[in-house]
């Protein structure tokens, strides 16, 4: 098929117009359905999804890698978009090119003081149909990792992140000039490469500890889920905390047209070279370190004597890499909406993998096409949304939200004016509801919760989180759980196609999961496939209807309910605690640096010293000054009022509401404003495009949130005169956010008044 | 030499005969020395003790095997004696013949679904002179383990602990006639037998996870300090929380007229075999294991997955033991006290070892000969204690505390009538002070540690243990260390020769080491030998030398302190700790229990169920009453009141006391009395040989103390009514205390108001 990018955008277009053209159609001047009305549809949706169809489409998807610029890849969504144009809806495929490496040569040695060649090689597992489908698969390798050819002494620097670095200096080990080996976990990968560079390493190898997700943890495929010796978790190293997306072209889509850097101007690429590795080939390098023992936190699982070196062991790294452009193609698909086409509900998910990916994104994906299947069944029994819906098949998901993060950057003013909410998924297992994203749906996405049934507890998706945090979570967290009206959803860092909507876009944001009661070791490998799947995970895919239930309904309600479901007062609650939790951080910093001084300039570290061990002793550090705090916390309780009063607001109006067309879109273009409040055309410190105030990736930790993070991180990285600049940078955002909410409250306290 | 048991005795009845013969005596009419004129002779001390010396004594006494029963544990008693009388000592060895087993068959094999027979055997290493004695060495195995001849499924129960077996419950997995195999670590290793045959086991392995002393720590001997693949840590599993000493004498000493226990009527043997083995052997059995995937916390550090079974491994254990009857030869010696020889200061250390135990007992054993040489030498200089000085090197001490225990059984008369104060010491290491014991010779205790310098820090060993509480403690600790006049010590559970003397007679005892500076894997192996000691712990002896100065100041300041150094501030502010603890303890059990109750009636468990890994949800239990602390809370603020009201009258009467041989012997009767108020001849409930009612090894922990044992563990055991009459019994010892201190207030009070 040939592919004709700008179809979408005309249909965009399309869309687009929509909003101006809506005064004189038919659709628009009809009388809207009473509220609630929806409930009807969303419920007949819940009977529609089949597990048989999740699977199906998964068995398809998985059957061959499909990789970014993979046969197989343009071949699934060219699949995809003809499967969404049988359920009947409007759909094309958008291409993007992007710059996409790929290994023409990866070499590991031992040289000294042994030899030994690293395998880098995942072997066929024979009841494992695809894993045999060599000539198709990605090689283990982190992509956007530069080119090396290095030799050096290695260093064990347990997770890499940056305390462990401050470990080292106690220890007196330096990593200037080393190759580093740290194992995967605890921060993104990423993360790795980037701060080893920071500390003057010339390489990194990544490996996945036994201990994390091998035999440890349980019994190693094929017996079992978990990874085996020679399993490799291959992924991405871009920088992608300073942006995600194609690193030729930051903040605008990667079209025919668009402006590129060269190759040595993108800053999100690796400084050093980096390689993942197996269990089975990082045994004998890290057998191979003497040096002082690794502490306790730093042991893996493997049977040795974890010791940091540097040294003896020397090892050979070299890589290369093919710096080609590759195309990407997302499929858009959309059924426009009958009497608010100008306002978009839109959900997503990857279909591109590192490999076969049944999991990860398949099982995801299938769940979306079944939505997409049953939305198309629900128009056929007479349903017509009233708010436009839009499915997107995001490819390069996987390298670098690519697929997303271009198509927002390419649509930005479209979405601007019309995006009401985006809704991710991912790959999913069997288990527990997750949800994490913007705050100001909590309340919403808490009442789906409560009307899907769990497949294996008799009580909703929603009784059964609850019954999660109140075994499972801390004294805090069972309370609130009890206690709370709604359960709380995380705060959104990266790792999906979420980032570019939320954080670039400013559009309010929801990724949706199950899982949390399977482990596995597969992850980014060539067994995450379809035999895998189907017999380790969600096997009989009855989670998979269950999210595709949850999602479903949200996506009605949102495209339906007659009063955007923005709700404000779980969102100032959050803040409240983000609030508090700056001032502890603040204060817990203030609390250890005091301690640590008063422990230096006592001698207790001298008087320690261990003559075998020794260890430098911490070093005198300024004690934190005091922050001003005020503003956030005058923002945050104004915030607070104005939520409760618009929630009275609407208690009041909401008979009037109803059928009245122009009020509901002056309501709701005021509500679907919101999230964008919350963004900074400025960006966040040192890396603009990410522009939400509430949300971000950490800049240090990769996919983990960091919440209020001009604030965090500065006052993390001890800068507080930069922290206290951006608590009222902050302030004003959230003053801006109770501001329009006051104006949605003026206009339905006047409505209410009407007579 | 020919062995004169009696003789010991007839030494200890001519000192025992001194306090009536004391009064017509020159020495006790001559003026006692002023008040502190002690300290001189301490220092001069403190210049004696040589590092050389020390390790010579090792070389000597570890230079073969010498466990219980071994021609070379004789031979060194021998050449103890010899040495004691070379310095000038009384001496004299003591015999007790009692029951010993040694292995006469030992047998262990997979049968299913593999087979493998477990080679139970320490290899030579090659560079370690000594670790090639093969015919002196005693098997690996555990002492006072039945005979047995089982095949059975195999379960793992990690460290084999009661909330081990509470957790296989919920896993639904039973050990009724199956053999457990349980790793070393967290519970005295006497527990694990004991626990497994109250759940209806019928076998017990007992093996070192290599995490917890082998290559997960470090380099494994010969290239480091920590466990071999087939080293085996020995031990006795008799039933010591019940009783110590000789199973068929309990109570009372072996002597040869003593009425014995048939081996039948014993009730401190195991009641399942038992056999201790190395991770060498270990790793076929547990590999074959399948079952539930052991929880994280049960993870060794085998490169295998831990699985809990039971089966399909299927074991064969066989044991037999020649169930003989050994001499113990305790050495005894003495220096009689110039001014009250009727009043006793005992000082011992344990001489047998499992093999060459160059570590245990040997280096505490070669700092007590250098302190009695030292003794000597300060003798030659002028020196002559005004108390009676009684140093013992105990025999059998590791099978089951046999040479102290027989001892104090048999001078039970004598101890209550002249011991002040004993002093225990055992294996030590490089590092930090440790002392535990009877809190009201804390005060006394911290004073000697502030006069003895760190061989490796510039500063006292007082200072340098502050440092390491200050730097690794827990909050509270830190303040305690920075804020408080004393260091805390810490109290005494079991693990050597001190239980007897504190927890059976009553007698005021400390426990002092050094240590915690290095971890070793050698613990009760072949590989405890000179050549170990002197490559990877204190290798220098330096801490040798600093132990001996910390005791032998203790001992001087002990037998020359007019007063004695009793002080009741820090027992009765530790006994308000306790109380304080109990509280605690009582009120998060009822915590607890109610949320779960909670967490049951609200249905959690049944929405959490996970059908791929089924777990019985907790049973619903009564939460428990609560408990009438009051008399104790009374007792213990009058303990506290009498306390500082001693306190206050000693520096009132002070000046009074100097020269006034009479009130110091009246006063000092009544704080050699102190300890004894805190006994109650009734004993612990269900095991009356403990009658100390604050300290206790705990009858499901083993080494680890309970204080205030007849509270804690009933409340532990859901006993709620047993432990209320026990805060009863409790109060009323402590009552008695504060009275007598009170009593010795008045008199002195009145001294003080005398013209």
């Amino acid at each position: 098929m040939k592919l004709v990018p700008l179809l979408m955008f005309v249909v965009l277009a399309a869309v687009t117009a929509s909003p101006s053209a809506q005064a004189p159609s038919a659709n628009v001047l009809a009388p809207p359905k009473p509220l609630e009305a929806a409930k009807a549809w969303d419920e007949s949706f819940r009977a529609l999804p089949q597990p048989t169809n999740i699977k199906n489409h998964m068995q398809r998807l998985s059957a061959r890698p499909h990789h970014v610029g993979s046969a197989y890849d343009k071949n699934n969504a060219e699949w995809i978009l003809a499967k969404f144009k049988e359920w009947g809806w409007d759909a094309e495929i958008e291409r993007f090119d992007v710059l996409f490496p790929t290994p023409k040569e990866r070499r590991l040695e031992l040289v000294e003081p042994t030899k030994f060649t690293a395998k880098l090689e995942e072997p066929t597992v024979s009841v494992d149909p695809t894993s045999g489908q060599k000539t198709e698969q990605l090689p283990s390798y982190n992509a956007y990792s530069i080119d090396g050819d290095v030799t050096a002494p290695l260093v064990y620097v347990n997770y890499g992140r940056p305390e462990d670095y401050d470990q080292l200096d106690r220890f007196g080990v330096s990593v200037r000039g080393a190759i580093v080996i740290a194992r995967y976990g605890q921060s993104w990968r990423g993360i790795k490469p980037k701060v080893a560079g920071e500390h003057g390493a010339i390489g990194c190898l990544i490996y996945s500890d036994p201990k994390d997700d091998g035999y440890a943890m349980g019994p190693v495929f094929p017996n079992g889920p978990m990874r085996p010796s020679d399993g490799v978790q291959r992924g991405s190293v871009m920088d992608m905390p300073v942006y995600p997306g194609d690193p030729l072209t930051p903040g605008v889509g990667a079209t025919p047209g668009a402006k590129r850097l060269s190759i040595s101007e993108a800053t999100t690429l690796t400084k050093i070279p980096v390689l993942p590795i197996s269990y089975g080939d990082a045994q004998p390098l890290l057998a191979a370190l003497t040096g002082l023992t690794a502490p306790d936190t730093w042991r893996g699982a493997l049977p040795i004597t974890y010791r940091i070196g540097p040294g003896p062991a020397k090892v050979h790294l070299k890589v290369a890499f093919n710096w080609d452009q590759k195309p990407l193609y997302d499929v858009i698909a959309r059924i426009l909406g009958s009497t608010f086409p100008g306002e978009w509900i839109i959900r997503g998910n990857h279909h591109d993998a590192w490999v076969n990916g049944a999991a990860d994104p398949v099982s995801g994906m299938s769940v979306a096409l079944e939505e997409a299947r049953a939305l198309g069944e629900l128009r056929k029994q007479g349903w017509s949304p009233k708010r436009t819906i839009v499915y997107a098949a995001w490819d390069g998901e996987e390298p670098a939200l690519l697929g997303s993060t271009e198509w927002v950057e390419t649509h930005g003013d479209d979405l601007k004016q019309h995006a009401v909410a985006y809704i991710n998924t991912d790959g999913y297992g069997r288990g527990f509801l997750d949800v994490s994203g913007s705050h100001s749906l909590e309340r919403f996405i808490n009442g789906v919760a409560r009307d899907v049934n769990d497949p294996e507890a008799n009580v909703s998706v929603w009784k059964r989180r609850q019954a999660q945090t109140i075994v499972r979570g801390p004294a805090e967290a069972r309370k609130d759980a009890r206690e709370r009206a709604d359960l709380r959803i995380g705060a959104l860092g990266s790792g999906s196609d979420y980032s570019p909507f939320l954080q670039h876009a400013g559009i309010a944001s929801l990724n949706i999961s199950f899982g949390n009661e399977d482990e596995d070791g597969i992850y980014h490998s060539i067994y995450d496939d379809f035999y895998f799947y189907t017999h380790f995970l969600d096997t009989d895919l009855a989670y998979g209807r269950a999210l595709a239930q949850t999602v479903g309904t949200a996506v009605i309600r949102l495209a339906d309910s007659d009063v955007l479901p923005f709700e404000f007062t779980d969102l100032s609650d959050t803040v409240e605690m983000y609030v508090k939790e700056l001032h502890d951080l603040l204060s817990h910093r203030q609390d250890d640096i005091r301690e640590r001084n008063r422990q230096i300039q006592d001698g207790v570290f001298a008087a320690m010293k261990d003559p075998r061990a020794p260890q430098a002793p911490p070093k005198l550090e300024a004690v934190p000054p005091a922050i001003n705090f005020a503003p956030l916390e005058n923002a945050a309780t104004a915030l607070a009022e104005s939520a409760r009063r618009y929630g009275n607001a609407l208690g009041s109006a909401r008979p009037r509401l109803a059928g009245n067309a122009a009020a509901l879109r002056a309501l709701n273009a005021k509500l679907r404003d919101g999230e964008a409040q919350l963004i900074d055309a400025a960006g966040l410190p040192n890396r603009e495009w990410y522009r939400h105030l509430l949300y971000a990736p950490g800049f240090y930790t990769g996919y983990s949130v960091k919440t209020v993070p001009g604030v965090r991180e500065n006052i993390e990285q001890s800068r507080y005169a930069d922290a206290e600049r951006e608590v009222v940078r902050v302030s004003r955002a959230l003053t801006r956010l109770a501001a329009l909410v006051d104006l949605a409250s003026a206009d339905l306290e006047k409505l209410a008044r009407e007579r």
